[in-house]
């Protein structure tokens, strides 16, 4: 699995300097002849990538470049993108002072993608605290990534949440809110909105036409005709009408509890999912390691790792790094397949 | 895995006579010797074996006994008590005639167990909506039981339904009811309570005399201190450090997307989820065909399988018996190891 032969590569982002993602970019970039993942550039503080070289040690050269189209595919040193900010932190400990240079990493990012010198654009982990702490005030990654893609493509994008793996996909509906508030944030508007998207980046970019879209119920046993609650037939049940009128291929709602065995889940290709636990449970107990976010909607391909800055054990060498190079491995499929 | 050697053997209930049940006890006995599954008695309408058997094309012979204690252990017939109720019905055409028999079966099935010549009870699946028709005004299955055992032994317990696998044990605090009603239904005292039945039944049971329970979550990130909701510090929170103070080995609230993988899963004997979906998506993602439903607090061990009636599919013969045997089988062993 690699980006288009001769097309340009990755971008990699910083992410926050004091959590796991340096040492996670090294480790993915020692081993990307093993895991076949595709060629990429960090866009970083090298400095920062030389000390957390050292400090693991790991043998690995740090070169600077100046864009990731300028990588030299024979050089075995990992090409680092400046951001020029310093990230001089220890690991595990954030600070604010190092929010421009992570921002500006994910600005880079975007505008090399939107240049065409990169094929896609592959996030580390951020801390929103830390970005907030320093005057930050988008609600989190993706919806700066959607401002990006207004200020660069201009757009205005609904971005659509996916965490991806070999085993599953599943898109929650509503993500960050307390549960109290699911029910009535829950709209047969939103519900639509959202499959649409998947099916278009579904088709546009995983190469599946008529994605089998399977949609959870809300309440035990989808609401069971309305004993158990009345928003699966009163608010799940006409969007998935609706999106089966326009010739999508729909099932659902389902009883949320018996649609993710291994024989439930060979009937879909993704599984949308009404709040952040129904959805994230399943994909993480089953695929915790190797697990991508992906998010859609977007004029551009962006994955990222499915697991947080993990600022407690950073600079300790015990990461894994198996969801970076499942990230990296997916972007560079997804940014082949085209765009939707 | 059997019953005390020389002891009672256990009792299984018809269910519902139109459903599943009645097969799978025929695919459970035919299999015993291969499964392990310990020696037991089923109460039920014996015509409605020896044609389950006909349909199915099963070499399997009634016998009719007046008791469990009156099994022939050499006898490779099925041992069948009459209910004394007909269940004269079709495979997925359930009657409200036959609840009269559905019932008779759950209450020799609690007697026995009570007069000491059943060493523990597993029941097959039942219709709510067939017995509400014939005028049946417990909420369900457990709750029945406990009626049983408040006028059989003379107590009143609080019912906990644990769903458990060798792969993963989890108890939902609430449970058939509305997603939006749960986060006010979710009191520090049902959690308290809950655990204390959990706690004690796994010593006395499952013979952990001091069992890891974990507690997840309400909200997404157990609430990310506060920003995405407030159960998790204000209700549960105050449940943990309570058990904690009465010795109980107690880890939560955890993030429910993280805590089931395999190495998460490592660190507990037990999950005590806060509503339905979120103990029955994973232990269904992980342990779909056999994962037995287990009722603690009981003054008796009662186990069942984890699925319902499947009425569309019931005499087709394509039924699992996996988790009615991993019923008779956990009944078998909770069985032996005594009683709280």
């Amino acid at each position: 699995m690699s980006v288009r032969a001769g097309g340009p590569p990755l971008v990699l982002t910083q992410g926050d300097p004091a959590g796991i993602g340096p040492e996670l970019a090294l480790r993915a970039w020692a081993g990307r002849a093993e895991s076949g993942a595709p060629r990429f550039a960090l866009i970083a503080d090298p400095d920062l990538m030389r000390r957390t070289a050292q400090r693991l040690g790991l043998a690995i050269r740090v070169v600077e470049v100046a864009s990731p189209d300028a990588l030299d595919p024979g050089d075995d040193a990992l090409p680092v993108i400046p951001t020029g900010h310093s990230a001089a932190v220890e690991p595990g400990l954030p600070e604010p002072a190092s929010a421009a240079g992570t921002i500006a990493s994910i600005d880079m990012a975007a505008q090399f993608v939107r240049d065409g010198r990169a094929a896609a654009m592959v996030t580390n982990p951020i801390a929103k605290s830390v970005l907030y702490a320093a005057g930050f005030t988008h609600p989190g990654h993706t919806e700066y990534l959607a401002e990006l893609a207004n200020r660069l493509w201009g757009v205005s994008p609904l971005p659509v949440m996916m965490l991806w793996s070999e085993t599953l996909a599943v898109v929650p509906i509503t993500i960050h809110v307390p549960l109290r508030r699911v029910p009535d944030l829950l709209t047969t508007e939103l519900i639509v909105d959202t499959a649409r998207i998947v099916a278009r980046d579904m088709a546009a970019r995983f190469g599946l036409p008529r994605p089998r879209l399977a949609f959870s119920g809300l309440n035990p046993h989808a609401g069971e005709g309305g004993a158990l609650g009345l928003e699966d037939d009163a608010v799940i049940r006409p969007a998935v009408e609706q999106l089966r009128a326009e010739g999508l291929d729909v099932t659902g709602p389902l009883p949320a509890d018996t649609m993710f065995h291994a024989r439930a889940r060979a009937r879909y290709d993704v599984a949308l999912c009404m709040y952040h636990d129904q959805a994230l449970i399943p994909i993480k107990a089953l695929a915790f390691d190797d697990g991508v976010n992906v998010t859609l909607g977007l004029p551009f391909v962006r994955t990222s790792p499915d697991h947080g800055t993990a600022f407690d054990i950073a600079g300790r060498g015990v990461a894994r790094p198996d969801s970076l190079i499942a990230a990296l491995r997916l972007a560079g499929r997804l940014s082949v397949a085209g765009t939707p």
